[in-house]
């Protein structure tokens, strides 16, 4: 039977979501919830067949809707992810999942309870680059892994109720947690506020691990150049993940270093490998397509999500460490 | 009269300064101390005219010798510039200065002292590119500036005496605090060693000021991909330093946002502006060469040098403080 | 009054134009014809509102339908435009307009005859790049132009109905032919054919004018990469129009030379100059949500399109011209 | 023994060849002739021990003096050579060889007949890109060739004495002939001339072989960027030779197309086909360096030089054609 979703907002990224739902095969009847006119006119002009409301309770309590899609600020996630899984619907929330550990748990667990679907909507573990780079992982392409750093800066978009690291890191911390499914022990978040907002616009982040592998994020708001660039080193291989490349989003470089330690010497030599680079084929369909795809096929068949609570949980944890260490003027705290 | 000089050092660096004292109008007689037997061969090959020694000591010794350039590991920087100036001649020194604060402050006293020219090799600051860079900010082009974010990366090459922050640091921080005068308060330092050298290969540093603005600096020996960006922030307009371009290195963005605080209403609104790019004509000419030009010019006129004792100094402190806060597991360190 | 539209054809480019229609005010009752039944269903459920039909003579005869959109293949475009004129719709035709300039021009009377809407979809002409650089070239700001050189290169996709030529060529024939208003005199067309199709699938074409401005094409469906980039030079300024850059598309260079005679030398001196590059800020709006907006606008007002049939005339003329001369090996044929 | 070498012409190119000269371990005493004081006074500063003179004849005529490297306007090449060879002097000539097919065959004859060595300064084909481009191509890596297109634009330099196509498509062809050895049936060539100087300084020329393999050069001496950039297409593979990159210079893409013929249709179906990118490792020494190093080993062992006499009058004899193609209106010419 088709799944009929109900998406709630309509504002930066609910348009894409509705979007796909209408395309999406298994997906049926289609509603949408967004308080504002010229959005919801918008909506109804797109999507002349959807039931597009004002109201999102008129969703929640509709027994015909099957599932809710929240899309509204991250200070809304928790009372309408709960209030309809209580209603008996399935979820699929926009990142971050929501504004504490605890009301991630809370979700997790009312969902299981009902046997429910809950996803979190972490569109770039979709992406073909990022799941060309796992399987590249998987394998040991690159050896040991030894950092990954990403960069994700650009002119806006300030979200009024978070900060840039709420805004932007939630998708450098789920592609991390998505590669490397060890949790950091400590994180260091520091930052600063132009604007006076009272939330910081520029943020860096550091998460220690256990061993020596090392993660950092550059996120920025006021960056006069796009950048969404990963460098992911490891010790066989090295690799760039380039988001803002039209193709070759990925390339793998066949470089790496060598330590021998000369007898009788104090000091180590250490020589530099460089080889080819190879840029695999990567798969180009739109990653919110093949998401949409999954979560209907989860909530058809019960079966557990790509990124499903727990995962919406992993990057919270760190979100909420990230804030706590930035309260503390940038020193580490424990996840 | 000409100033004769003594380059001690024919490794990596050397070569460079030893062909561009060989052009300068206004060096005389040029002298090179190089232990390795093939790079002595090499250097004498090259210029078959200069005097080329094992030993630095000939160098030191010789009156006929007015100026001592020193290219050798950092460790070596105090003893052999502390001889040199005691011999009475002028000294130029490759980045950093020396491995302490207190090591920079005893030679600057010693030139003091003695009426020498002490003069360090942050290259970097005599680039067109940089110079164009200080004008705008000279004329507030930029507004009231927000951050300086700068990544210097790529594979290689390994210092055996110094970590990656004295090797790769010296060239943001000159830089840094040729553009920004005010020193910063407090320093965070964290990285990694993968290699097992003890020496840390990748690393971040954030730079405190006494206001919101922020520095922070990536460094990094295990990078496939070889990037030297610096993105300046400002109130009014934003800049791209991009040292691999091969043209247009500095990009100055007309972007910004302002803040609008609408009555009664608790939120501000962030509007962001874009504008034209405009990429200014930027100097070609080799850095070094000017650099050179100007050391002899101030050896020659016993002037102050753009990049003297003092800038070597500054860049030393905040390496020491870095080192510090890396020891203390990234905490910020007082500068 | 709004305007209902039927487009007809639903294949690569009939989906965005159904798009904007469904979207742009002014534009009333939608339908659509499509022969594939897959094709046909993609319509259906993204457009559920619009009437999808097999049969294009359903549009061609409803007296409901006030404008007929011709996404179809070229050698249907004449006979399509001409039964919806005489049928008294207005008409927007995909390029090239038609197989030959004689059906261009009997469609261009036949519209004049009654009075109605005759516009070609040049959709390149409405992108912000290409009106930025008409202002600059209308203002002087390059002041003599001196050539056009344009290269449109990729892999596929191959028309099966026409060569390199008919299917890339009129993007850049069109640009060319709206910031350059004179006609060339003369074309010379060359190429060669890999696939055995009969058709050319690589592509040069050399455009002489009465002056010495001189415009020549790279069209090439067998190149590993994406190329979409247009030099300009001019006596005062040159630009770079490169449509696969996300942003600064068009970028102005301060470039040129200055020619001196010393008196009493054969030899005339040349001068280079080089100075600052620009990049103006670019309207980034959809140009087909413009060009659609604009069609609907001409038709309510019966205004003579930016693009109308005499463009498509001149495109189609310039097409015939370089097909002749492609047949004759490559000589100049008179356009 | 060492080979001694004269150096005739300290201009644009003149230094590179003079320095490497100096450094390549085989070549004996230098002498250099230049008749700008200035430059003579560079070059002295430079290679102090080097024998810098006015006249060239001193170098001629000097019977210690084994090997003369011609680094002069075109127009004198032919004198030069000639007299070199007769004075028995092995003989190194920037390219192009000369101005006529005629002048290179009488240059070939006189250093057949006196047992000494002729070489022509391609340097391109010294690259490790075209050298690892060349393997490729032998182990027919790409199939079937189809295409070979180059972009070789930038602003200036004007060689006083020639066009565009003679100062700047002696590269590509060279690249083209050593790539690619069976000579072309025809050549056309059309340009155009900005300045009033009589040579065109914006010129595009095609190739055609007997086959459909097509070639094809963009040269332009107005263009505001600096594009060095070649495709070559093949049924296999194709590949990109981007000399502007600063490490991947040469970027093989697993690309193509199949035709299949569908039983009982008129319609052939060309299916595209996308596979990964590969960047081969590229030997990054200086070119000039081995090229240098191979002039010196074909004289002291009489080998005959990977770009010998045959090569550069290959290379004329295309240039001629192509001259003649150009005051021919753009007509083909067999060559």
């Amino acid at each position: 039977m088709d799944v009929n979703v109900g998406v709630i907002g309509y504002g930066y990224w609910g348009p894409n979501l509705v979007r796909n739902f209408a395309e999406t095969e298994g997906a049926g009847a289609l509603w949408c919830a967004e308080s504002q006119p010229d959005r919801r006119a918008l909506a109804q002009r797109r999507h002349p067949c959807a039931t597009v409301v004002e109201d999102a309770q008129l969703i929640m309590e509709d027994p015909a809707v099957d599932a809710v899609v929240i899309a509204t600020p991250v200070s809304t996630h928790f009372t309408l992810a709960e209030q309809a899984l209580r209603n008996g619907k399935h979820v699929l929330i926009s990142k971050p999942m929501a504004q504490t550990a605890a009301e991630c748990q809370q979700l997790i667990d009312l969902a299981q309870q009902n046997d429910l679907v809950l996803m979190v909507d972490h569109t770039y573990i979709y992406t073909g680059a990022v799941r060309r780079i796992k399987e590249l992982l998987t394998t040991a392409e690159l050896g040991d892994l030894y950092y990954f750093d990403s960069v994700r800066v650009n002119l806006g978009l300030f979200q009024h109720d978070v900060d840039v690291i709420w805004d932007l890191a939630p998708h450098d911390l789920s592609i991390l947690a998505h590669l490397v499914p060890d949790m950091p022990r400590e994180i260091a978040a520091t930052g600063a506020d132009h604007t006076g907002s009272g939330h910081v616009d520029v943020a860096y982040l550091t998460l220690h691990y256990e061993n020596s592998f090392l993660a950092h994020c550059h996120l920025n708001w006021l960056s006069p150049v796009k950048v969404r660039r990963v460098l992911v080193g490891g010790s066989r291989r090295m690799l760039v993940y380039d988001d803002m490349e039209p193709s070759e989003k990925v390339r793998v470089y066949d470089r790496g270093f060598q330590v021998t330690t000369r007898e009788g010497m104090y000091n180590t030599l250490v020589d530099y490998r460089t080889g080819d680079m190879w840029a695999p084929k990567i798969e180009t369909r739109e990653a919110l397509t093949l998401e949409v795809a999954h979560f209907i096929e989860c909530v058809r068949f019960r079966k557990a999500p790509l990124s499903g609570g727990a995962t919406g949980l992993a990057v919270v944890r760190l979100l909420e460490a990230a804030s706590a260490s930035l309260k503390a003027g940038g020193q580490r705290v424990a996840v």
